[in-house]
């Protein structure tokens, strides 16, 4: 049965541009009646650029899906802004959790950061930072969500990527970030089978990050391979990506826990 | 050709201890003529207990094999104790580089920390401190290590776990470190073909550690598998895992970045 169907709070990180946009937008053409979309981002301004084009959706206004915008550094050290995160959303928008059927996570917000071979990763802050946007603040405000959503049916997305399976030259730090990410989450699968959980490679997409990888990777093949794909014009775009996302999540016939790339059969 | 022939300077962090102590017993014990081993951990006193058992082996004396030991804190945010850890151990011992054939890093030095359910990890400060001894730490070092030794040939070896392949319940962080310790030095294995990169797991080892996974893992079938692989006394002792381990060295037969268990064929 499909995963959409149900009447949900659906939280999306990193919503503020690219593939969390994209999302923003399936999710608001796709999820059932009276759902609730949540998107986190550090900036406001763009957060409400993207509310505004979800909101002016016919299938938005058809289906009555409310889009609330909230503030949150997942880089954040202060424990309050986890702990507090849901409640607050909650009250300022008089949610009641129990209204609602399901809840999804969606946890797109990452960094790409230093695109450094190992032997210049001495930056001691820079990685102190980079794992705690990756993985501290992903682990705890996904063990939040699950604590806040605890009487819900739950659906948990890890955004991953090649890189959780593949080694990548100069991708040090990314690489270990996704492989750790998707491991975190197979777990999570077995602790708990009530939840779907679901580890989603989404392709190379057309984003910001994707400018980094092809200007920045030290290792210059990578940016060859990466500016060679976006000449030919075999980059994705968010929609493309996003679009199969949803067929997943329709379909449901995922193996929980499981890694799916775009370009796999599901 | 074997890795232990050649005259080398031999760095393991975390040896005061378990597997630590096991692999400077071992080192010292089949490491060419004339090498240095460097012993790096937190309890200076502890160290000192390791120093004086490795210094009294018949072998180290035959082999003028000299014990170095220095206070180290993987789990620092001071780039200092990073920058100048082997400048300040090279200074103050004597020591030119130059005059060895190989440096040695093994990345031992590792916590276990909370084992707790994924749903129960909101402790944000515990959980970036945790990332920051068993990877940034880590990362670091061996970034400061590649520099420091980049004129001789290099052997890495990442102390990894069965964790780092098997999704285990209660262990949702210790897992995604080890996943992403051994993606990270497969990628230091393309990155640089000419180092020996290897990620050994050294299977169930009776050490502190492992005191912690029978008493306190939050899946208590857990804790029950090893308790029972306690009492039936089928953990493996340090100096088990350790010579095998040397064996692998000394046969110098793997692929670079491979991930080899204390159980497996090599």
């Amino acid at each position: 049965m499909s995963l959409l169907n149900k009447k949900s709070v659906c939280v999306i990180t990193g919503a503020s541009r690219g593939i969390g946009e994209g999302l923003a937008i399936q999710f608001a053409k796709c999820i059932a009646q009276d759902s609730v979309l949540i998107l986190l981002a550090r900036s406001v301004p763009d957060l409400e650029v993207v509310q505004t084009k979800v909101l002016a959706l016919p299938e938005c206004k058809k289906s009555n899906v409310k889009v609330i915008i909230k503030r949150f550094d997942q880089g954040s050290t202060n424990k309050e802004d986890f702990e507090s995160l849901f409640s607050s959303i909650f009250k300022e928008n008089n949610i009641f959790v129990s209204e609602f059927q399901q809840g999804i996570m969606i946890h797109n917000a990452g960094t790409l950061d230093e695109t450094k071979f190992c032997k210049n990763l001495h930056y001691i802050s820079k990685t102190g930072q980079f794992f705690q946007i990756n993985l501290t603040g992903m682990i705890t405000l996904n063990a939040i969500f699950l604590q806040e959503f605890s009487k819900l049916s739950k659906v948990v997305v890890n955004m991953s990527s090649l890189a959780a399976v593949m080694p990548i030259k100069s991708w040090g730090l990314y690489c270990t970030v996704k492989s750790g990410r998707d491991m975190f989450f197979k777990i999570l699968a077995i602790e708990d089978p009530s939840i779907r959980v679901l580890n989603y490679a989404p392709g190379p997409v057309k984003t910001d990050m994707m400018n980094i990888v092809q200007t920045q990777s030290e290792d210059t093949e990578i940016q060859e391979t990466y500016q060679k794909l976006n000449k030919e014009e075999k980059l994705l775009t968010a929609e493309m990506t996003c679009s199969k996302f949803m067929e997943i999540l329709e379909l449901n016939k995922f193996e929980s826990g499981v890694h799916i790339d775009y370009y796999d059969e599901y």
